[in-house]
């Protein structure tokens, strides 16, 4: 994979970001603290919030849309942060036009959408890497190579809770939790068993007249006879500072290993008090945001795919999580989906 | 109710035991604590450590069996501390006495053996106290009590997680974990939510040969709308310091409520390192161990049932446990439960 | 040590509360969980508040001093909860009158004040138990159980930090907080080595106009040639959910025992967030504070001193925040005590 | 600054790594992370662990020392990480010969050391990082971006509590644990405050025949009026599971912020339990680890100076450990430093 002007030996890579929503913003954030990237465009439909960013990053042009902003800056890659529901494409523009991809998560916002990315990276053999971005993080990395070095045996089972507060269930009302939420811990759970879910059922909770549910407690079984459960909830009240409570358990026939986030490093006890989700780093562009973009930035320079994640691991994942929106909906009974 | 030679004002209530294993030995150091209780008796098959007992609190007779104690002794009340599958015999004896009962949980081993339980109770008029110890601790009393002055609403979700280690796995092997550990949470499901379960599912993982599960996840349904999962593992290293890892979390239409054990008051960084378990207290007899036997004791001064736990209420526990044990070995189909 | 009307088997105890702020109050919702337990009288000056408590837990007399309700109702036991520098005369006068006398902490405002209730104590030969309540706690208790059993070794030091809110520094603007806080820390720690402070030195930080320090951080060495550190701060916000932070670290030559309150057994996430105090149980007579008076009431019965804490405890306790305040008040020099 | 063969933009800096313990091996681990740098040599006295590592990172030259690795290899840096009392020599070598240093913490063994290392800086112009490694890590450069946005107001108070294990007792037994341990709470009082230390003292618990104490408890005094301690002891058993205690609180006239390391992001329950210190990843060159070294080489390509820690900030943390050592030899006296 190349394109583009640049990808030579010591020159910058020339980068544009596509969506200048919060997470637009956070990966502008993070490509300027690389001095060795250049952002070459933004694209966005709202001009002047476009124009804020790029004066604010330093950044030439503003473009109404992908393909406007591929035409005119030829960029070596792009960061796609539209709508769940608007990755097609502009990811298959950028494909298309030879830039390698960053892609928020979901993937898509459906399974046939994660589909056509899916089929687009394979017929372009561009670079496409997903924003999952929790692989990006120590506490997770270090987990998959202690189970990969054997520390607690065979995974038998995978316990993930991830809650969040009622503004999210406000602010994504246009979002499933499961495909805003559990999406996460499917693709960790995924990735560290480097297996397959074969069998899905779930289970929520929905206040009347509410678009999505406030709870959603999935379970599933793995093609290696393991047993998963993926539970969300957006139930916190959101002037709480900072109910974080993200556990990922993992029990092996000899231990069981555990991230847990629960527990702030940083906690500011002022008005109001808060605990800086530093881990992510989203806001400004450091911690695991940075490492994921850096990550996008090697692998653009490389020429190579990504040895952290590919789109068949997001399109995995987007199964899983579509067929817990499925089992629920229709009362809860067993969706089994190919090994 | 009322039985036995004591219970006016003033005298000491006399209470036997019946079973002399761990619990057993957890009654009587709770019993030994209160002045105003004499026990006057010990029943177990094991006469040596009957009599070691005996000799160590200070207890006039041993007998092979509850029958004898009974009939030797004339107790107001007994604390049954035999194997789960031996309860139904000795409380209905007791029961019949006039004695009143302090009956260890689960209450019985099986839903026949409960309802028999239950039958008993409703036929003699007399004092039953299902020994669900965890309604006799402070966190759970106020949790409890925040629900029902609406501190977050209407609940909409329960979820419990309870694991232990491999060392219970292999201690209890007679003994599903829905009996043995989930009951602590089914019960307190339905006491802070003051409904019933109407629908249940589960899986389990369950190591080839062995005689039960190691993990246990169960969904549920209660009457009133809102949905419930109870887990548990017994994947813990035995020689681990304390994992434990007790959560029950409320969710309302108004907040979240969550009684957390995880992390210990007293740790004991030592050889070995140890937390000691002294919400309940069940060694030496103190915390909820203590509170509990009071209250057995206050009801049998008082000749009324309890208004904490009746016998009813462990009965509805079994029946879930019961539900749960079945999906699971039916491969995790609904079972249906009148409401 | 016996006095008044009641103490014999079977009877109620008769008491009186002699306060009637937060800790009176505290003190009469205790009593009310107590059947055996009557109280005859509530002294307070302000009548209004003294009826509506009488009226609140059905006590007959209302008084406005101490000496008209011991007068009047000639108990076995008061409780006396006003104001630290009103200590010595309700106390003399209790103990005079035959009276046990429960009493809150810290027992005097200053050392003049404590030695004269020592020596009402010491003349009368009357049961006076000091209200420090974390003696009557689990952690605590078991805590001083492990390191009597040797599970540590012997005693190197001690840390302990116990910060409150800024509330707290504004509502209890009449004493130190080396009185208000410290002190707990300072019992706890002569408890459990069952040595004595011997040099005390100790810093503070103070607002420019302020009454009361609202940091102080002391440094004692014990003579058994421990060292010890007592810490607390009253700088966190008074709108935050409970940011208790209070830890009682012991460091031996064989291992480290803390106990660490610092994560809520039960947090409500709601508007607003809180996490109850069940282990002390001011408010509403639970917990430690049941515990506590409790045990007052078996000591009166009994007509014993408390094996618990005694007012030379108390006095050792207030000899040793005296010297923090005075160090730090002379820029930090060493302060000495008598072993 | 400047020197060496390389520098230019777009080539690979050549770094050499004096000292190959268990930090120098670290340090080629991060090393070996970053594609844009070749290590060109290892100087080591251990000339078998010098092949071996040689061998394990692919690297060409091991050397006797650092002249002759400085002569043979001419590199543009060095990390050094000889034995405290071992930096001196080193580091003015590599000065003089052009190359920029990375410095393990503490700089120097005693205030002598540090101020030839901050002299050879002065003299030389080049650049020299100490390498405090936490000012590296996002937790403690966020804490510092609340305390400069004004987030909880002026600075009044600092807490900081480091504890290790007896096995760091036993390995260290020739630095004293104000340089091995306090020194980085020191720096990061002094970092977050921007202000300098004026008055100190400090006492100590040490066993009889040991080398070092085991506990160091100081408290200090800071230009700004604000008061500070800083804690260590070294008595936790070393068979036990990551007993981390790391807590670095900041109180303010409007809030605390607390940076705390207690509870491990990823624990492994298995034979044995083990919390992998994936904040710092000394043996894997991730983290904060990876962080320092990428930063250093970024300064050793820019020609510049550090924006994030110099030579005079170690020095000033080296005069507040070398006063909290003396303070306590003397009994606990106040020590004044130049403010």
């Amino acid at each position: 994979m190349s394109g583009g002007t640049g990808g030579e030996v010591g020159g910058r890579m020339r980068v544009g970001v596509i969506g200048a929503g919060a997470m637009g913003q956070a990966h502008l954030a993070a490509y300027a603290a690389l001095p060795d990237v250049e952002v070459v465009g933004i694209a966005t439909k709202t001009r002047e919030r476009g124009e804020a960013l790029a004066a604010r990053f330093g950044i030439g042009g503003v473009y109404p849309d992908a393909a406007s902003l591929l035409a005119a800056t030829r960029p070596d890659g792009v960061s796609i942060t539209t709508h769940d529901n608007d990755h097609v494409g502009p990811t298959t523009l950028a494909l298309d036009a030879g830039a390698g991809v960053l892609l928020e998560k979901p993937i898509a916002g459906d399974v046939v959408g994660a589909e056509a990315i899916a089929a687009a990276v394979r017929r372009t053999g561009g670079l496409l890497i997903p924003g999952h971005i929790l692989r990006f993080t120590l506490p997770y990395q270090r987990l998959k190579a202690e189970i990969v070095a054997g520390r607690i045996g065979d995974i038998v089972g995978i316990s993930a809770r991830r809650d969040r507060t009622r503004w999210v269930h406000e602010r994504y009302a246009h979002v499933h939790p499961a495909f805003l939420t559990c999406v996460h811990d499917i693709d960790l759970a995924l990735w560290v068993t480097g297996s397959r879910v074969v069998r899905v059922r779930s289970m929520e909770h929905r206040a009347p007249g509410d678009a999505q549910p406030d709870i959603v407690w999935a379970q599933a079984e793995l093609a290696s006879g393991a047993v998963a459960m993926f539970a969300t909830a957006y139930l916190h009240p959101s002037d709480v500072p900072v109910p974080t409570s993200d556990r990922f358990e993992v029990y092996g026939t000899g231990g069981v290993a555990t991230v847990d986030l629960t527990t702030p490093e940083l906690l500011i006890h002022a008005s109001p008090t808060t605990a800086p989700d530093w881990l992510i780093g989203l806001g400004d562009g450091t911690g695991a945001m940075l490492a994921e973009v850096s990550h996008f930035v090697s692998c653009l320079r490389a020429g190579t795919s990504s040895p952290v994640i590919g789109v068949e691991d997001a399109l995995a994942g987007i199964r899983v999580a579509d067929a817990i929106v499925r089992s629920a909906a229709a009362g809860g009974g067993d969706i089994l989906l190919e090994a």
